[in-house]
C-alpha cells in the first residue's frame, strides 16, 4: 500500500519557526515516527514551497498510489488549480491543516480544497496526520471515491 | 475515562431514511460497535432534536468528561449557544460530520461551532467518530485544551 | 387520507394579539372549519414554540401521513434543521404563510424551508391553509415528490 | 365576474419544449380545462413575451377586472415596471410559478414582483392557476386590497 | 407591580464558569440582591437554554406583567421568533447584555431583538439588570408603548 | 466627583424640533433637574455640532474626570476619530441614546463608537441620562475601566 | 429648437391612478401648458411601457433634437440598454424624475441612466420637466456635450 | 423672500483651482448674477469647510427662511448629522451639485442628504443653482414640505 | 443549413455612431460579406431593440435552425428571460460581442446568457461574428449539444 | 509567422483524465493536426503547472511572437501576475478555455486574465484554440493592440 | 523650500496617553529634531482635531508650499473632503501613518486619502514624517505631480 | 549588515516595458546605484516570477539576515503564502511598491502582505527602495520587531 503525504508553503519551517512554542522538532522527525506506526505501508513525505511542484506531484502518484494526506498551507484558501487537480486524480485525497484554521483570520475559512478532497481533518495538530493515514488504510483496496451523505 | 457522543438534529433518522442508500443500521449499531472497540473507555450517547437539551447535555458533561465528540448536524451553522456553550465548558470538544459539508450547499460552509472547538473531522463517514474518540483517549489526561498552531 | 397542519412559533398567539385587527378566532376556531370542510380527510393540527418538538412531530409523520400543510412562523428564516428535515421525510410538505412575507422585513424574504417543500402559498390569508389541503388531497394518492420545472 | 390570466416570456412554450417531460398539452388546452372548471366566472388568458405588453394588458385590465393572476416568468425577478404597475392598479393581484422557484438559482429566489401582490402560490404545478382563481372568486366583491399581517 | 427577569442561553453558567473571572457568584445570587433593593416590586426570574420555553414564559407573562428584562445571549443574534413575540406581547420589554457585545465578535453586533424592545442596555456587567428594572418601575402605570425618536 | 455630558449634533435642537412630539423642553431644563437629582456630584454639560469641539472636550476632560455620558448623535455612526478619542483617554465612558436607533435606518445600527465605550443605554428616552450618571456614580472612585465579559 | 419629452412605463397613469392624491390631471394635461410656457420651441411628447419603443425613438430623434427631457420610470434601475442609448445618441438628455427616488425603496437609488445624461432633476414634481427644458433652451446651439467637474 | 445657499468643503476654491478649466470667476462672481436675476428675494450665501458650521447655519435659518439651496460637497457621501439636521429644520432644502456625481466614484453615489430634501438638481453646472432658486420662489408661501410620490 | 444571426438593442446604429471611430459601415455591409463567405449556408439576420422581438425570434427559430449567433447587447447583463430561452430552444446558440466586455464596466462583467449558451467569442471585432458561424457549420449536423468540459 | 500556444495548470491531463469522457487525445495529439492546419505558422506550444514558468514564457515571447493563445486554467481565476504580464508584454492575446466556464462555480466565472487580453472564446471545446490562432492569422501584420468598442 | 507637516485628530495626545509604551515625547520634541535635521528647509506644524481646519489649512498651503506631509489620523478612513482637497492643490502631498494600520481593524484598511495623495508610508514609526520630508526635498524643484506607474 | 532586496513577478520587466515612459534603466541600473549609496552594507537582490522560489528566498535568509526590502508585486493581493512567511521568519520586512497601488484597480487595495510585514512605503517610485534600505539601517541593531501603535 502506497501513501503520499504531501505538505504546501512553510511547512518545511516546522521545529525551525517558533521552537519554544512548536517545540524543536521538524516534520521529518514526525515522519520517522509515523512510518514506525504503519510498518507494512510505504509511507512518501514531499514538501514544497511552488505550487506547480505540488501540482506535478499529485499528477505523478494521482493515478497510482492509494491515499494522499494533503496539508496544502496557505495554499489552501487561495488555489482553484490545487482543487481542479485533486478532482482530477484518481487516488482519494484528505486534507489535514495542524492549527484550527476556523479559529484564525475569516480568509482562512475559505478552503477551495476541500470540496475536493474525501473529508477534512483540522486542529488535531500532528496527529491529524496519523489519523488520516489511519483511515486511507483502512478504507484500503475499495478504489472508488466515496461520496459525503450526511451532515 | 468519560467520553461523550453528542449528536444533533435529524440524525435519529440514521437507517429509516433512504436505508438503499445510508445502509440498514441506524446510529445504535453503529454505537456498539465503538462500545466494543474502546473496551477501557466509559462512552456514553446522546441525541436530540431540541437546541435546548444539547445545550444542557454539554452544560452537565461539560465540567466532569474526558471529551465530547459532537456532531451538531444543522444547528452547526446556526446555533451561536451552543458555540458559546464549547467555549465556556472544560471538556475538550471534537467535531464530527459525517459528510462532507464543504462540497454541498455554500451556508453549511459557515460553523459557528468550529472556532470553539479543538477541532473537526469531516467527510469521513461514521469513521470520524471512531478517530475521534481515539484522539481524545491519546491526548488523554492532558486535561488543558491546546491551541492550534499552524497552518 | 391523513394530513398534518403544523404552525411555528408565535401562531398561537392568533386571536389573542390586536384581536380588533386580526379578529376574535384563534386558529383552533379555524381549524374546526377547516375539518368541516374535508369531512372525508383525517385532520391533526400541532403547534409548537419548541423547535426540536416540530423536529420530533416532523419525523412522527414524515413517514407516514400522506401531506403536511408547514406555516414554521420565524423558523422559517433561520432553521436550516426544519429544512432538513424536511428534504428527509417522504410525505410532501406544502409551506403556507398567513401574511405576504415578501412585503416584510428583508430578512423573511429569505426562506430556507421553501426548497425542501413542494411549493408554498403565500399571503392568501387563513385561506393559504385551505387551499394547501385541497391541493394535498388532489393529488392524493401519488405518493412519490413531484419536482417543479417550470417557471 | 372578471378573472385574467397573465403569463410571461418562455410560457407560450409549454407543449412544446421537452413534451417527454412537461407532457403534449400546451397552456391553451389547460386553459379550457379551468374555464370548464369555473362556468359562471368570465375568464380571459393573454400571455407575451413583450414586457411592454404585459403593462398595457394589466393597466387595461387593472381597473375593472374583478382578479389577475400572473406569471410573469423570467420577469417576475428583473422587472420593477411590473411591480410597480401591480402596485398602481386596483384589482387584486396573485402571482402564481408553476415550478418552485426557491429550488432554482439564486436570482430566481429575487421577486420584485411579490411585494404588490395580494400573495403568490408557488411550485404546485398548473394548480396553483387554479388555486389562484378559486381565492379570487371567494374574496369575489370585496374590492379594497387586503394587507398580510401574520407571518 | 410584577416584573420578569428572562435570562437565555448558557447564562445559568454565572458563578461556574471562570470563578477566578466571574466571582463566586451565581445569578441566583445576584437576584437575591436584586429583590431586596426593590421590596415594593413583584420580580420573577426565569432562566432557560430552550428557546421555545422562552417564548412561551413570554407568551405567559407579556399580556399581565408590567415590565420584562431580556437578556436573551446568544440568540439576541439569531432568533427571529423572538424578535417577533416581543413585538406581539403587551408588557414592555428591556433587553440587557452584562457585556459590551459590541466590542466582541461582528456576528454579535447584529440584534434581530433590539428593534422590538423599548430600549437596551449593554456593558454595564449585572449592574444593568438593575437599572432597566428602575426604569420600568418609574416608567410604572403608563402601559403604552413609547415609540423612540431622537438619536 | 465630576461628570461630562457630552452632546452631539442637533441635539441641541431639542425642544425646538416639532414640540408637540417631543415636548416643549430644551436639554437645558432637563439637565437642570438630573443636576438637582446628584446634589453631590459636579456634572458639566456640553454640546456642540463640531465634530472637532466634541474631541478637545473628550482630550480635555478625559484625563481627569470621573466618568462621560456621551450621546455623539449622528457621529455614532461615522465618527473613527471619536471612537479613538474615547479609547485614547483615561475617563470611562458610557454612550447614551434618547431613541432606540436599532429601530430606524440600517446605517444607525452601525456604531464606531459602542466598542469603545464601557458600554450603553439605548432608547430609554432621556431617563438614560440619569441611568447612566448613576452607574458612573456607583462605580465611583474605581478608576481602571472594567472589561466586558459575558453575553 | 426641438426637444423631445420621453417618459417611460406606468406614466401614463397619471391622473388616473389615485386622483385624489395625485390630482385630476394627465401628463397630456400639463404638457399643453408646457408648450404655452415656451412658445418658441418645438416640443414634442412620447410616452411607452415598452422599453424597445423607448430605445427605437432615442435613436431617432437622438441625432437631430436639440434636447431630451427624459423619465424612463422603473426602467431607470433596470435598464443597461437605454443607458447605452443615451451615450451613444448626439442630443443631450437630462434626467427627470417627478418624485424624490433617494428616499424610497433601496433598489431606487441606483441608476444605470444617470451616469449617461448632463445631470438630472429629481423630486421637484412636474416642475423638474420645465426646468429641464428651460435648461436646455439656455444651452441651446451649445450642441458638443460638457463634463461634469465639480462636486 | 430669504433663500440661503450653503456651499461645502471646498467649494471656495472655485475660480481658483485649474482657471483653464473651470474658469475665472469665483463662486461669488456666479452670486453676484444669481443676485441680479432674482431682485426680490433676498438671497444670503455661505460657505464653510466646517461640517459643524454647515450644521449650525442650517440650524439658524432652518425655521425662518422660505428655502435653503444646499450644495454640501464631499459630506454629501459621508454625513448622517447634515441629513439629520436638513430632516430636522423647517425650511425647505433643494440639493445642488455641479457636476454629474453619479458619471464619477462609486462612493459619490451614495447620498445620505438626497432622501431628507425636497429633491436635486445634479451635473446641471452653476445653473443648477439657479434653477434651485427660481423652484423655490414659484413654490412660494406653500410652507409645508411635499412628498415626492411618482416616480 | 440554415444560421441565425440575432442582434440586441443599439447595434442598429453601427456605422452611424460616431463614423470616424467605428467606420462608416453598418451591420447590414458587414452581413453582405458574411453571407458571401459561406455561399451554402442559408443566413438569416434580425435586429431588434425590442427584448419581446428577439424571445419571439428565439422561439420561431429555436426548433428549426442549425445555428443561432446572439449579441444580445445591453440584455446580455439584465435579460433572465433571454437566458431562459435560449436554455428552452433545441437550437445551439453561440454568444458574440464585438467588445471586450471584461474590460469595462464592472455590471458588464455579469451575464446572464453565458451559461446557457454552447460558448462565446468576447472582443474580437465583427469577425467574432465569422468564427461563430465557421464553428457552428463545422459542428454541422451533430444536433445535440454538447456540455463544457475542461477549464 | 509566429505564435505561441500557452497552456496553464492541469491540461496536461488532456487524454489521460476520464478517456472515455474526454477521449483518448492528449493536447499533443491535437497540437499535431493544429500544426497541419496552419502550414505557413510557425506555432510553438508550452505547459506548465507552474504560474512562473508561464510568466517566464509570456516574458520570452510577448515582445517578439506575432501572437499568443493562452488557455491559463484555474490561474485565469486566482492570477493577478499573469493578466499583468500579458498587459506588459506587446503581443496580442486571445483567452481559451475549452468549456463553459460560465456554466460551472461561480469562482470560475470571475476572470483577472480576460481585461487584458484582445478577447477570448470560450466553451467551443478544442476547436477555440484553431479559431484563436485563425483569427490572430487574419490580424497578420497589424502590430499594435486593437481597443473594444462596442458591446 | 516650504514643507508643511499636517495632522489631524488625536495625534495631538503623543506623549500624554501610555507613555509607558509611546514614550514621554510629544510631536513638538520630535518636531523640534526634525527642524535640526532638515537645516535649511523651512518646516511648519499644524494639528488640529478640526477636519475643517484641516482643508482651510490644506487650501492655504497648498498652492504655494512645496510639499505637504500630513498623516490625517482618523480622518484617513472617513473624510472625502480631505481626499478632495488633496486631489485639488498644487503642492504634493505624502500620506504618512505611524502605526501599520493595515495590522488593525478592517475599517482602517480602507483610506479615502490614499488614491489622491503621490504615495504614503505606513508603520514606520514617527521616522515616517523624516522619510516623507527627506523624499519632498529630493523631489524638490520638480513642481508638477508625477503619476505612480508599476506595482 | 546585511539587507536583502526580493522583488515579485513582472519587475524584471523594468526599464523593457514601455522605456518611452519607464525610462531606458532595469532595476539592476538602479541597483548599481543604491550599492554606492550605502558602502557599508551589503546589499542582495533577488527576483522571480515564481512564488515559491520567493518564498524558498525569504525562509534563507529570514533568519539571518537584518531586513528584506520585499515588493511582491501582483503577489501583494493574492498570496497568502508570502504573507505566512513574513510572519513567521525573524528577519523585518520591509513593503515596497513602485506605483501608488492606492490609485489603481479595487482589487491592488487589498494587500495581504501589508499586515505582516513592519510597515510600507507605497508611490514614491524608486526611491521607496532607497527610504526602506536607510530605515531599515538606522533601526539597525535593534532585532526584536516593533509593534505599529498609532494611527
Amino acid at each position: 500500500m502506497n501513501i503520499l503525504i504531501l505538505n504546501g508553503p512553510n511547512l518545511n519551517l516546522l521545529g525551525r519557526r517558533q521552537p519554544e512554542i512548536y517545540g524543536p522538532h521538524s516534520f521529518d522527525d514526525f515522519f520517522l515516527g509515523l512510518k514506525a506506526a504503519f510498518p507494512h505501508v510505504h509511507l512518501e513525505y514531499f514538501q514544497s514551497n511552488h505550487e506547480g511542484a505540488l501540482l506535478d506531484k499529485l499528477h505523478e502518484s494521482g493515478f497510482d498510489a492509494d491515499g494522499i494526506v494533503l496539508n496544502a498551507g496557505a495554499f489552501t484558501h487561495t488555489s482553484v488549480a490545487l482543487a481542479d487537480a485533486v478532482a482530477a486524480i484518481r487516488t482519494p485525497v484528505v486534507e489535514v491543516h495542524i492549527s484550527n484554521v476556523h479559529a484564525r483570520e475569516p480568509f482562512r475559512h475559505q478552503s477551495y480544497l476541500a470540496a475536493s478532497c474525501e473529508g477534512s481533518i483540522v486542529g488535531l495538530g500532528l496527529e491529524g496526520y496519523r489519523l488520516a493515514v489511519e483511515w486511507l488504510v483502512r478504507r484500503g483496496k475499495i478504489s472508488e471515491k466515496i461520496e459525503g451523505k450526511e451532515d
